[in-house]
């Protein structure tokens, strides 16, 4: 099966919005196994847009849409697509009560030209939305071809592809998809290619790389008649990648929702821990970045931001003179701000950091990305020494997930401890 | 003129990059007052990517490319566009020297196939890359059409493009461009439609707007012949949108580099004045926003996060008994945290946030994204209560803006008092 998107949208050619929704849902489809080999944005132009499905159906055989579902006239995506399956836009009752009771529900006034959004041509399947106003659908448009039509909002688009539009892209492949997604910290991707030679090799199952900010994650695959099927050619490749990535690997699951900081907030759970947090280069991002995470207020008490040298010794009790002697880019205050921080707070680990995230005040002695971690727990306070590279966003975003690493085995081991 | 954007590489039809090279020539182009009405994404595959091309000439006067300039077999950009344009590739020699130059310079050994990346069509224009070590071209393909190659990765295409490429095009259309960037705090999108009825009317000079997270921008770009009769065109239309959104406008400048966080770093900084904060839902994503901001170092001496109910007490001394009586999210909780918080660190302002970022725990009285924001200074202490509306990162996006507001507006009032 060979799919195509076509984004459509005047605010996407003049860059007003970002085009998230092109890469969501080409890895989604990636996952699904199914090709993909153009992708198209045009504006809010008929003719254009009719010419651009012909195109698509020209190659493909399935044509994804996002956005240009709403009520106004510059919202074409659906006329022209029944214009291109040679049916008329009738009003749809499932569609209208879904935007009746949407309406409701905003507390916002229905204009009379809202009805549009619950016109579909007669045949297609309708895709009620929870998240939304505008409903999508599955438009048949002939020779066996489809136009899928999705909204453009993402926290819209998102769900609605994965509740309703992959399950019916599944089955028209007839296989089952089963994924693993396991998340790297620690190794580079040079370090996770060498370490496993079968790496985009293709085939089933697969197995591919995605880099992000100090991380990898490795997506594997595996397509087959069933689940159980699909199961059974995954196990094996996942325990290879066990065996070849050790400890770096701190999350394997079978969706993409994971992240460092989910690690790190349900290994504390799981222990039943508390942490708080001493930020000085990060101001306060390590534990905004944890409390992103549902059920983060049972593990994260608070924290302190000491940005300016002096609040370190006024909120954390760091003695001016360790700062005077080792340089308040050191080893020595990254231990004291733990231990201040979880002696005021009295949670089980105290995390913190200090370090230059540049661009100026680096020297030839502390170069610019030196960063100093510090943890404190019953097990006692040790620091993490760090190099960072990077533009100062960069480098705050390593801190926080060395930070948030650390957190996460010093959790695991507390754990430990308290089973034995 | 009309131009077109091909990105090319697989990597992009599988979803293993975000295609933000898309979103940031359009702008540029928007920008330049140049139109654009298709962009296409293509595989590193020759057939198709010839394809596209013809496609794109077709309707366009300018393609512009990204990626696909590497030493590998997969990178294709360059030879089929020669192709296209009927001449070879040839060794250019300013380009050879630029290849072996960055070499030199990252330490990198040089391999044999490095050398395809010095290789243009004679008529080309070389735009040697001062960021990586594929240099891009301008490849004149006849009928007065060209081809431009820029590299893949952001941080080469985005400054090559601004240095090399975008006097190319200005100079073809004969036009200097000035813009003004005009950001709105506190009105949406429709608000400044209605009060702004020539918006988006195209003409010259054009009002553009651009959402993002609670607040509006609005770029007005001129063009001319130089740069003051450019500027003499912008002038009256930017004393019509001051006059018709008043104090709503936060920040005007000729780039797109401003920001709400800049904009309250830059109004401490003016009045040489120190902020704290004390944040619970936003769990130290406003003092982080604000370090963000160069210079920061110099009005954000550090903050709280005080995320569990008991930490407001410890860390802030609200006294329990106003958390028992008014609720832990309530004006009076947000005020005391502010209090709190400014005597313990001994600033000129402190802000604080309390509020619910849901998903769970609203009430009937306290629904979620029901937020209180405080604000303590010399002129007192005062709390604005938001009901704000999205999901958890929305809500703590917005609180975070308002919040910053608050600090600006707070420092711009206790400047004008020192100076009387």
């Amino acid at each position: 099966m060979i799919a195509e998107i076509i984004c459509v949208g005047t605010e996407l050619l003049m860059g007003q919005v970002l085009n998230t929704n092109a890469q969501f849902l080409s890895r989604e489809l990636a996952g699904l196994g199914i090709t993909q080999r153009h992708q198209q944005v045009v504006g809010d132009n008929a003719e254009r847009l009719e010419a651009a499905y012909r195109l698509a159906l020209s190659r493909a055989d399935v044509v994804i849409t996002s956005g240009g579902l709403g009520p106004t006239v510059d919202d074409i995506t659906k006329r022209v697509a029944a214009r291109v399956a040679g049916r008329e836009l009738v009003l749809r009752p499932e569609a209208e009560q879904m935007v009746r009771e949407r309406f409701r529900q905003y507390h916002r006034e229905m204009l009379p030209n809202n009805m549009s959004q619950a016109m579909f041509t007669p045949d297609s399947k309708v895709l009620l939305n929870p998240y939304g106003t505008a409903p999508g659908a599955i438009v048949p448009v002939g020779n066996g071809q489809f136009i899928v039509h999705l909204p453009g909002p993402p926290r819209e688009l998102q769900p609605l592809f994965r509740e309703q539009v992959k399950p019916w892209l599944a089955e028209r492949s007839g296989r089952t998809l089963v994924s693993r997604y396991i998340r790297i910290f620690g190794l580079g991707e040079s370090d996770v290619d060498n370490r496993l030679r079968r790496l985009e090799e293709g085939g089933n199952p697969t197995l591919s790389p995605y880099c992000s900010t100090g991380e990898v994650m490795l997506r594997a695959t595996a397509s087959a008649e069933t689940e159980a099927a699909a199961e059974a050619l995954l196990t094996p490749l996942v325990s290879e990648v066990q065996a070849a990535l050790g400890d770096a690997i701190y999350d394997i699951r079978s969706d993409d929702s994971g992240s460092m900081a989910r690690a790190a907030v349900e290994a504390l759970r799981a222990g039943g821990l508390k942490v708080c947090t001493a930020e000085s280069l990060t101001g306060g991002l390590i534990a905004a970045t944890m409390v992103e995470v549902p059920g983060a207020s049972e593990a994260v008490k608070g924290g302190f931001v000491t940005y300016m040298t002096e609040s370190k010794t006024e909120l954390l009790g760091v003695p001016a003179e360790v700062i005077e002697k080792y340089n308040v880019v050191s080893a020595e205050v990254a231990a004291a701000m733990a231990e201040g921080a979880r002696a005021r707070l009295g949670v089980d680990i105290a995390v913190s950091a200090t370090g230059l995230a540049g661009p100026g005040g680096g020297t030839p002695e502390r170069p610019v990305g030196t960063v100093f971690v510090g943890i404190c727990s019953p097990l006692g306070t040790r620091t993490l020494p760090l190099r960072l590279s990077g533009d100062r966003p960069r480098i705050r975003e390593l801190t926080v997930k060395h930070a948030l690493n650390a957190v996460r085995l010093e959790a695991l081991q507390l754990k430990g401890k308290q089973q034995k």
